[in-house]
């Protein structure tokens, strides 16, 4: 089929006047009293539709053309025109316009004309990116993911995939879910009554992942620079708006790096999607600002001009004493940050993205670097208005006295860290990395707030329809 | 940390007789009767490593630089020159060395200088990553990936992720992992005995998925061009070269396609891939070609000037039959092709990629579209030398009726796929789509013939180290 996506039109690069096919879905018809009709279609190429005037020459008009309703599909072939009305710069005279598949009775088409909340639409996720919304939020979360890449190629970064199912819980914590084979009706027992995970498909007791980066420190202290990008999952019973038991977690680690060479990177890397975002993604954007988030475009922009806030943990509690409001949870030096805290530096204080670095160890991995005053470790996490943290990362503990310190000090096993205690025996390197959740960073940038409606089919509790 | 990747200095942008620093691991040191030393660097930027020239009026000449051992890790500081060596084209006279790392008891390294098997490189795959040989698979992963997300964007295709936890078994068949968060040692049953799965985290049994197609066919009927490219998993006990039980999924899906818009689609696709390869990964491919495959350079440029074969799956059984070869699995009308089968056909038949379509129906899934003959369906695999079958796609079913049949005649249950067989219910369109497994096209461009090579951390059956 020779159509061409209606994204190529509004490139500018098809001769008007000749002849050209499009496919696509009935958007609206409107009938004029002059014996033609105007039909919009819509194929998701961008964030236009095309305009198409059909006429009652053609030889279907009476018996289907004016019968089309919202989400039938379409072959249209005609005349691309500059169009004469305001509202759109081309259209196509059909000269022939074939159905390809009806609605099946139009009244009670899950995605008819009319608005439909935001809830109703999670309901039919197999239908929904059919709408304007969901449409816009594909072609950003897809434009973000390609400036990411490009970004980091640019940057010497390579792609490496780091594995889904793990017999490792990297953080230490995190609700894990188990990966199994076995019949759970006859679960294998040994003889002291505990499982026997031997029998199981990897012989021990797997899991999936909750961070690739213990797995990821391994390459860059062999090439440097490397990012995984993938699913990453947390078996937390938390039905809020901001998580996901499925995410996509991007983890960049780099070698000869300290903390503030990853701070200074992680603002570049935001500012460059930003910046990409506003050069190539204005029709798109505009839909959000006039439907979703007035602030959009102010918020992009402002954060291109403004340097990120810098502050190390302990000025943020500082902050938090001297603001005299009384949080839920009580601020004093070591409490781990709520969120409400966190809202409060970011949205109310700063109005900024801020960057909180030097955290009392206690609150973190063993993984993250000690730093001399023997009571914070060099880490970061990145805060941004109406999310959160968005990003958390750290430089790396790379001289092994202090690391299997660390490990001792919580209670893990050494035996189980031999591979990465490895990598601090040969060769060992400064380096550092962080983590970014995917949908939270879309969900910042198109001013959608529930995480359920960025990612295509959400898997929260109780909830792997689809 | 003002250290530019050796990579950098390769691209020519660097002023010669300017200073430099750059930071890596010791690859090799030869000492002159002069009084200097040579010493090798890498960092894995790109294939090449830096020479640079140690004097013995360095302060820790003696002490430490002496001592240094392969896998040291390393910060140069010196003059970039050009070399008068045949070897190299740049050098640097080191005027500062640093060393961060040592390598523990250089005797019982891991990755010592000595030539290892590819096979004791999986026992340390936390290390490998600082061969040769692992770093050249990582940057030619790397640039596939990055030439197939280009040429999918350059097609108008974008990306959307699929879910990885689901209740549903795409293909109606394949070994599923089980996703669970209920007590293994108290799992609760229901009065008739079976799981009582609606306790588990998502509320009923779930699996790791083997396929987002059903789930990303309903983004294809709404935006046209999509893709996955994502971690799947098959819960099998195959312990071969060619399979994972997890592995990344390049599946594409496009409305208004059919299966010949598809293949062509495929063919073009893969030869972006081998002539981009060709174009920027050269250092990577010839050391391949010195030590790995001979003839990779030969095949993937003969893959660039011959169209791919496409016949029908009843000419490849007339080609088996009068092969006159006794093969294991006998042939006959119907046979589900076996690998010595496909391997015949493509290395020693036609030697070039194969696409094979038109299978008959009852070897293929219910998805697939029936053909007129009402016999085949209009799928295909394409098949390339050394590793069987690479491809597998088809037009899929878009009309109601028939896809009802197939299900019913398969024994699916019509509710299990309600919102698949809405596509069909609302402005149904034709469209295909394919799956590629994305190590073995790995394997395939670098001749590394075992998938446990080409990706960092396997996970086969009683294998989830690392």
């Amino acid at each position: 089929m020779n159509a061409v996506p209606i994204s190529e039109i509004y490139k500018d690069d098809i001769i008007v006047n000749s002849s050209i096919t499009v496919c696509g879905w009935i958007r609206s018809r409107r009938n004029s009293k002059s014996g033609f009709s105007f039909i919009t279609i819509y194929d998701g190429s961008c964030f236009y539709s095309i305009q198409v005037i059909a006429n009652n020459s053609l030889s279907n008009y009476y018996k289907e053309i004016l019968h089309l309703t919202i989400g039938c599909s379409v072959i249209v072939t005609g005349m691309l025109i500059l169009s004469l009305g305001n509202q759109q710069k081309y259209e196509i005279q059909a000269t022939e316009i074939k159905i390809l598949g009806w609605v099946e009775n139009p009244d009670t088409y899950p995605i008819s004309a009319k608005k439909h909340s935001i809830e109703y639409l999670r309901d039919v996720a197999h239908l929904r990116a059919r709408t304007n919304l969901i449409g816009v939020i594909v072609r950003i979360r897809n434009h973000v993911l390609q400036a990411l890449h490009y970004f980091l190629q640019k940057n010497n970064y390579y792609w490496v995939p780091t594995p889904i199912i793990t017999s490792l819980n990297t953080e230490g914590a995190g609700a894990m879910f188990r990966v199994s084979t076995l019949d759970m009706q006859n679960i294998p027992k040994n003889q002291d009554g505990s499982v026997d995970f031997k029998k199981d498909f990897f012989g021990k007791e797997s899991f999936l992942t909750v961070s690739g980066q213990l797995n990821i420190e391994t390459y860059a202290c062999a090439l440097s620079r490397v990012y995984t990008f993938g699913p990453t999952f947390r078996a937390e019973n938390s039905n809020t708006s901001r998580h996901l038991s499925e995410f996509w977690m991007l983890e960049v680690e780099s070698a000869f790096t300290n903390l503030d060479d990853m701070s200074d990177f992680i603002e570049h890397m935001l500012k460059y999607v930003f910046k990409s975002l506003l050069k190539n993604c204005m029709p798109d954007i505009n839909f959000l600002k006039n439907y979703i988030d007035n602030d959009i475009i102010i918020r992009l922009k402002k954060n291109l001009c403004m340097e990120f806030v810098r502050i190390d943990y302990l000025d943020a509690i500082n902050i938090l004493l001297n603001s005299k409001i009384k949080f839920e949870k009580s601020v004093f030096l070591g409490v781990d940050l709520a969120s409400e805290h966190e809202r409060f530096l970011v949205e109310k204080h700063f109005k900024i993205p801020v960057i909180i670095k030097n955290y009392p160890k206690e609150l973190k991995a063993f993984y993250m670097r000690l730093n001399d005053d023997k009571k914070t470790v060099a880490a970061i996490d990145l805060l941004v208005p109406n999310i959160g943290e968005l990003i958390g990362g750290s430089q790396r503990e790379e001289r092994l006295s202090m690391l299997d310190e660390r490990l001792l000090e919580l209670g893990l096993k050494k035996e189980d860290y031999w591979w990465y205690r490895d990598l601090r025996r040969y060769g060992t390197v400064p380096h550092s990395g962080f983590g970014m959740g995917f949908e939270r960073l879309i969900s910042y940038v198109t001013g959608v707030s529930n995480i359920r409606d960025i990612i295509p089919f959400p898997r929260t509790v109780k909830n792997s329809h689809f």
